[in-house]
């Protein structure tokens, strides 16, 4: 590779291109504006798969090279057949990819490198929600803990700094409407 | 299969053992306490995978029949390599699959018959709170929408309300406090 064309990148960031998607973003800011798309199949008592096939942004439609499968399954003490990781669990595994990706890509902007990440995750669930025996405990999360295990030279006070801006973090803790628009067919 | 030892299901869910399962979290509460766990490594850029190994839920440790693996990478527009479903998606897998899985549940606890179940979703994220160059745009999706296509008797109220019951639903929609502890290591 010549001169001209070396790619510099931190923490496997191509830091040139992400410089020029930010300058981008600022003199047209419609280039910011994602839509993000999944369609899901059920299959049978807790089973279903989720397809992920293409999504808008950087004002285009954009298919990817291929198609992403999901399988979702319950465990069986909720009646499942333990097929597949749970719908609770792909909420875990979406923070847990968006914190590394928001931990590293910001980063990178910053020249600090990161030389490992790793994470572990709980979150806390009462199905008295659920299966609708209270109306006072939620159905859903009643709180997510997220540990990281980082190697780099920042201060832990920089790292949480890059871990907040995390966009799943932030759909978690900030109320999101969710419209459900139901056909019967 | 004797008479005896008959599973009864509706839509694939067995009425049986879910009425002793509410049966017994209505006489020992503790049981409905789940604890859902994920363990996350880094890669490289927007590369990481997660894994789904076990939980805890009515009253005791579980491990999965097998280990979940699940990667995940951004876009090229967004300076990944597009190697696998983006963390921002694995919401909507979230999502998708617990909409499903929370229709097909509550429909089988009322009786009623879900022949075909089909979701499609949609979230609009704007990259100017990511990128730090806004304060007033989210950082995460800013709404999404969820259409399903059932096949069934139930009115289109009664399908909505099971819906409803939709424990990752209800976690995007309310704010649920995540907790982020970082180790230097």
């Amino acid at each position: 590779m010549s001169e001209q064309t070396k790619v510099v990148t931190q923490n496997g960031v191509d830091v040139a291109a992400m410089g020029e998607t930010i300058g981008a973003v600022k003199s047209q800011p419609g280039l910011a504006k994602f839509r993000l798309r999944a369609s899901n199949k059920w299959i049978n008592c807790g089973q279903n798969r989720t397809r992920i096939e293409g999504f808008y942004g950087a004002g285009e439609e954009h298919s990817h090279d291929k198609t992403f499968e999901h399988d979702a399954d319950e465990p069986k003490p909720l009646l499942g057949h333990d097929k597949a990781t749970s719908p609770g669990e792909y909420l875990l595994v979406a923070l847990a990819s968006c914190v590394s990706t928001s931990v590293v890509y910001h980063a990178a902007a910053k020249g600090i490198q990161i030389e490992s990440l790793e994470s572990t995750l709980e979150g806390n669930i009462d199905l008295h929600g659920f299966l609708g025996l209270s109306n006072e405990i939620p159905k859903g999360f009643e709180d997510i803990t997220v540990k990281l295990k980082i190697k780099s030279d920042a201060s832990k006070e920089q790292l949480e700094e890059l871990a907040n801006m995390s966009p799943i973090a932030d759909t978690v803790t900030r109320p999101v409407p969710v419209k459900v628009d139901i056909q019967i067919v």
